[in-house]
């Protein structure tokens, strides 16, 4: 508790954290409440008045605003336009929309008094108050008491149009509104036309609270690191950073004449491959005075090898500065299993490395956005940072911009991804504005789908499309797959429920509708009762003999299987070794959550030793974009035809953040926002555990061993599920006996639950 | 003949005018064939067929290319941004699309030998060989013998990704292929997908054929201009440039310290009023040495009026930089009436003025692009520069991109206009390829227009859209404009006759279908037996009373009459007084076009010189947007509210150059490109006239007095058409008698053919 009040009190003097500070006003406010029963420390609660009075006070602040969306997309651009393969400029394959280079920003105040404002824009602009221009240079303005309106046109197409405007009480935040085409002309008269069919949406903002902070200028923050190994044989210098790492290699006192090359290796046998490595460098120096050089692109290893190639060169060191996202770690688990420890741990750094303007896929190679790989992040994302900005931030660059001219990265199932986590996201946030901001898109991205349906109103990849379901030896993609229907099916799933959000009924039903008939239709082409499974597929109107894990899994968690099917998949399918393994941590995060939600935990923490475990006893320092236990040496490296292909750095397979914190802890929402929430712990074998499932309102943390559950939340509602042989124990709540040794608990906000039982 | 032909011998030399000496190689070819019948001038053949050896050789040409569209849509960002209004920045209403930032650009050439070629780039790229790419820096390689795939691939935010390659055979130009989307991926055993289903679209270019003149630098060029006279008075200079002009103020040997307005004018009165003047600069000077300054942003004026606010500023000479457009005038006309050739003039004078980087509206005010006032640029255009660069740009920045999310410029008869002067352009030039890359955008506008009628299926204005017709004192919008449907109608005629262009006959016979049944509709609604006339509107289901110009004379030159319709509608509409008359030049345009077609030329020229004639007697330098002969004084400068308001040089005062070469000498062409057309000469009352109408091909030239018509071209094959009393003579081809005093004679091209009639 003393951190946090000390990082309290140093928000309070500390502009740039203030922003930070802010984002802990409810939490503070939850504790603050859930120790007002309790008469000890009333001199640290009345420190803790004071600061949330003052935190209130300054709850007003100016922030740059701009069109929601196009920061985003301008920053992905920048970020996915960074991949650079064995020094060659290496650009995605898709379409990269560019933001809106004109944009008008208003909002109408009612002013108790006159007050002063100053404008600051990124592009040229011009100023209205109460639709009357200021001429240009003019950013100093004295709004008059009363009601009025402030607009600023900007125009910028190097960069996102953006504006900062700050007053005591005139702030530019979110709640201003933004359009791309104001429609607002004047006739031969000088009359100002109707302005009411012109659409605003709120303005997107993040977290640049001050005038010269330019989102235009946005980087990630980077730190010093030094390598733990340096060897020198020759020309060469072989450096290691002693485990996976990122970010910008630094020569110290480099000076001569002459060439180097810097080769990147997540492995030593990568770094050393100067023909086959990735990623590289090449520097022509001439400079006679030394001097400290850093690389202008980031990169990814844990070796690097400095080759002097001619001429007559040298530096004394080499360091990194090493490129992170400014996230913090609020989700936590600790057990009494090391080895699940320290897999938690590698996951978590895994992660740490992908999260950087947005969820990547991997760090080596494309450092692009898939929606498939962030889907996953978003997921771990939940039960480690709960940062909603670099969700939104990811689900809007992803999307890009109308017109829907192919699949979210041309991948047909990555679209579907899309659609389930805008509203995964949703009900871990509870963030409705960005529902409402984003439908308009999920409307035209959903009718490009329908558009896209073959005669039987099934989807087929169309010549363009990639159908990649998972990375696998010989997986066939052709004709009607049953894996890519159920993904149809829960997004059009996702789209009602997104539309009754925004009580759009008509629509809702409309989707509902859709949803439920390709449920029905996904059944009765694909569900063989011999086989007692989904089978992969149909082609030319015949079911194939081929059973694969992924519909079947997908099926599962989706809870799309009536109880005997479940049981049925779980035997031929789930726990069938002769069905095709799965080798990606990709799907073996879908596969393991299948099991999850079957109760099979103490199955699948063996599994996650085993697999996870597999790659750390190989000597990982994070995990892999694919790992074949079956193979050996180099195999391991190998991937796209390419002998160091492969990523192994890859934010898919950080899945054990996810599967502990949902089914081992056994917290999720049930409701929007955790406003009701369950708890449904299991062991899985463990001894103990304990942890801590960030939300929107603060944490719920839970300890459980094999005798005593400790849970405590400050948000929403909980119910804690449980088994006991005997009758269980609590001081604070009832329990509720369920029947068959199940009980429950419901969990108030602010309360701490001590449950006895066994 | 000598300044032609000094003009081919020194392009020879000069590699900045090679590519104009290419436009020039076929007329030279047509010349070089129609001479070769006579013997005469031997040694200037010789030369003549040197030249051409010698252009064919150089034919192949280097240039810049990009996105078709992406050029002219940042173009027109940036010259719709340089709108001011009292030192204000004063941007569009409507949206403004952004080129796309990342672009594939790719080639298959078939080499004979191996071949260097250099790649220049506005970007960040990669340059592909066969698929594989060289590392960064490498922008010269030697392409094999054989045949070779170059791929560019360019990524660049602020401006248009562009390519400029150059090797003896391998140029870059308008036959490579580009697209933002290439979906070329790599599966995990390194195999390259099928993209067969990428989209395609021929690279847009324009005259960019070095490589360092990079498109994004692009600026108009500029000449010096003196003032005619200047006058100071105390701190104020009054500069007069003695006509209405356009550019870059400047101010010599300036020095001092303190504050400077400067007040433009199109009037004097404008530039004498410092509070009311629509425009104006104002410099913070603080310099010891005299320097000659030049204004940041061109404008529109004929006075300006130097204020020194404050401090000791002293300068001793105003001066201009003028600003212009590098299209050459090629079409003619004069005829025996000087006031008609005053006319003329100034109208070109006009028209040079409004033609820029696009054909704007006008100089002062605004400066952006309007699509109903570029259409009329277009028509004068294909009588005056016949410059196609100019019109595509011009339909390509009012299209913008999708999705289609307004009418253009917001206006509904706007979007009209644009798909009627998509397929003018085709009938004029014969340029399939542009139809072939606008056709798809056609297509979405399309839609969205059709997705906008009302109930009964017409176009009725919705909230936020713009029903402007014309600027007229009382003129009602309400409900179905008769005008509206009109336009509509050909609109869909004109996608209907693109689609066959395309051979796209499924959607041809459907646009036709769409566009019969709405001229069905328009006369069961509008035509009114007893007003002998369409009225202008329906309104809650029931016919208006009113009757306006605008449907009636449209309707005639549609064709839309049949002929007792057509003589009814010139009696109770056209020449008909008590039907509000029209005092836009704009309208005025249509309602003596809709006369000329009629054969009221005498008629017509009468107005001419009443209308165009008027604003010359009251000192006009360029023709206005609005001209009311009944009002005077400072009524004559106001407009929307505004005390100068009104624009004094407007694009669509121009019209005479069109009326004149289409309805006087009377030259259309009939099929796509001048292929086929009519010369239908028509003295209007005239002694004499001769002119020349320039045609993809060269010029057609004619002369016409009252007992002689001479004429002659260089393209297609025309066909004259003209009445006389006896039986009309020539030495070259065969008259022959349409009866009732009509004759008509076949013109081959490169024949010049006297006609004595009478």
């Amino acid at each position: 508790m003393n951190t946090f009040f000390s990082f309290v009190a140093n928000s309070i003097f500390s502009w740039r954290h203030r922003c930070v500070a802010l984002l802990y006003r409810k939490p503070l406010f939850n504790f603050f409440l859930s120790h007002t029963t309790n008469t000890k420390h009333v001199k640290f609660k009345l420190v803790l008045l004071v600061c949330l009075v003052w935190l209130n006070s300054t709850a007003q602040q100016a922030t740059w605003i701009w069109y929601p969306g196009d920061f985003e997309i301008n920053l992905a651009n920048k970020m996915q336009n960074r991949r650079t393969d064995r020094n060659t400029f290496f650009p995605p394959f898709w379409k990269m929309d560019a933001h809106y280079v004109l944009m008008d920003f208003h909002k109408v105040f009612d002013l108790k008094a006159p007050e002063e404002i100053t404008v600051y824009a990124e592009g040229t602009f011009n100023l209205k108050l109460d639709g009357n221009a200021f001429e240009s240079g003019v950013n100093k303005i004295t709004v008059p008491a009363g009601k009025h309106k402030i607009n600023v046109k900007v125009w910028n197409e190097g960069s996102v149009p953006a504006i900062f405007v700050h007053g005591k009480t005139i702030l530019s935040d979110n709640t201003w509104l933004v359009t791309f085409e104001d429609k607002e002309w004047i006739d031969e008269s000088g009359k100002t036309s109707d302005i009411s069919a012109t659409k605003w949406l709120n303005a997107g903002s993040w977290n640049f609270d001050s005038p010269s902070q330019l989102p235009s200028k946005f980087k990630l923050p980077t730190k010093p690191l030094l390598a733990v190994n340096k060897t020198v044989s020759g020309n060469i210098t072989l450096v290691d950073f002693g485990k996976e790492t990122f970010g910008f290699i630094k020569l110290h006192n480099l000076k001569g004449n002459g060439k180097i090359s810097i080769y990147y290796g997540e492995s030593k046998e990568e770094a050393l491959d100067a023909a086959e490595a990735m990623t590289l460098d090449r520097l022509s120096i001439n400079q006679s005075e030394a001097r400290d050089s850093v690389m202008p692109l980031s990169k990814a290893f844990r070796y690097v090898n400095i080759i002097k190639e001619s001429g007559d060169i040298s530096f004394n060191d080499v360091s990194m500065l090493y490129e992170y996202a400014d996230v913090k770690q609020r989700g936590s688990f600790t057990c009494s299993d090391d080895e699940i420890n320290k897999i938690l741990d590698v996951a978590k750094y895994t992660l740490e490395l992908n999260t950087r303007e947005f969820f990547i896929d991997g760090i080596k190679r494309d450092r692009w956005v898939w929606s498939g790989d962030a889907l996953q992040s978003y997921l771990m994302n939940y039960y480690s940072y709960f940062d909603n900005p670099t969700v939104t931030r990811t689900i809007q660059a992803l999307r890009g911009k109308d017109p829907v001219t192919a699949h979210i990265n041309t991948i047909v199932d990555y679209t579907f991804y899309w659609f389930i986590s805008v509203y995964d996201y949703y009900l871990y946030t509870g963030d409705k504005k960005f529902i409402e901001q984003i439908y308009p898109k999920m409307q035209t991205m959903m009718d490009y789908c329908l558009s896209r349906r073959n005669k039987n109103g099934l989807i087929e990849g169309l010549s363009g499309d990639w159908t990649f379901i998972d990375w696998a030896a010989g997986l066939s993609k052709k004709g009607e797959i049953s894996f890519e229907q159920l993904l149809f099916a829960r997004s059009l799933e996702s789209m009602s429920l997104c539309a009754n959000i925004l009580n759009d009924k008509s629509k809702a039903a409309t989707y509902k509708k859709l949803a439920a008939d390709l449920k029905a239709k996904v059944f009765s082409i694909y569900w063989n009762n011999q086989k007692q499974a989904l089978v992969h597929s149909r082609v030319s109107g015949k079911q194939t003999d081929n059973v694969t894990r992924y519909a079947n899994m997908f099926g599962i968690f989706f809870n799309y299987f009536n109880e005997t099917q479940r049981q049925q998949v779980k035997k031929s399918v789930l726990l069938n070794d002769n069905i095709q393994k799965i080798t990606t941590p990709y799907m073996r995060f879908y596969e393991l959550e299948a099991l999850c939600a079957m109760g099979e935990q103490d199955y699948v923490l063996k599994e996650m030793k085993d697999y996870w475990g597999g790659m750390l006893n190989l000597g990982a320092t994070s995990f892999w974009e694919e790992y074949n236990p079956t193979q050996s040496g180099a195999a391991h490296l190998a991937m796209y035809g390419r002998k160091f292909g492969k990523s192994l750095c890859h934010a898919w397979g950080a899945s054990p953040i996810y599967l502990l914190g949902k089914y081992y802890l056994g917290v999720k929402p049930t409701s929007a926002g955790y406003t009701t929430y369950v708890a449904e712990p299991n062991l899985g074998g463990l001894e103990w555990m304990e942890g801590k499932v960030p939300t929107p309102d603060g944490d719920i943390e839970l300890r459980m061993s094999a005798t005593e559950i400790k849970i405590s939340g400050t948000c929403g509602t909980g119910t804690l599920k449980f088994k006991s042989k005997s009758k269980p124990i609590t001081a604070v709540g009832d329990i509720t006996d369920k029947g068959n040794g199940n009980y429950e608990l419901v969990i108030e906000k602010g309360k701490s639950y001590t449950v006895t039982y066994n």
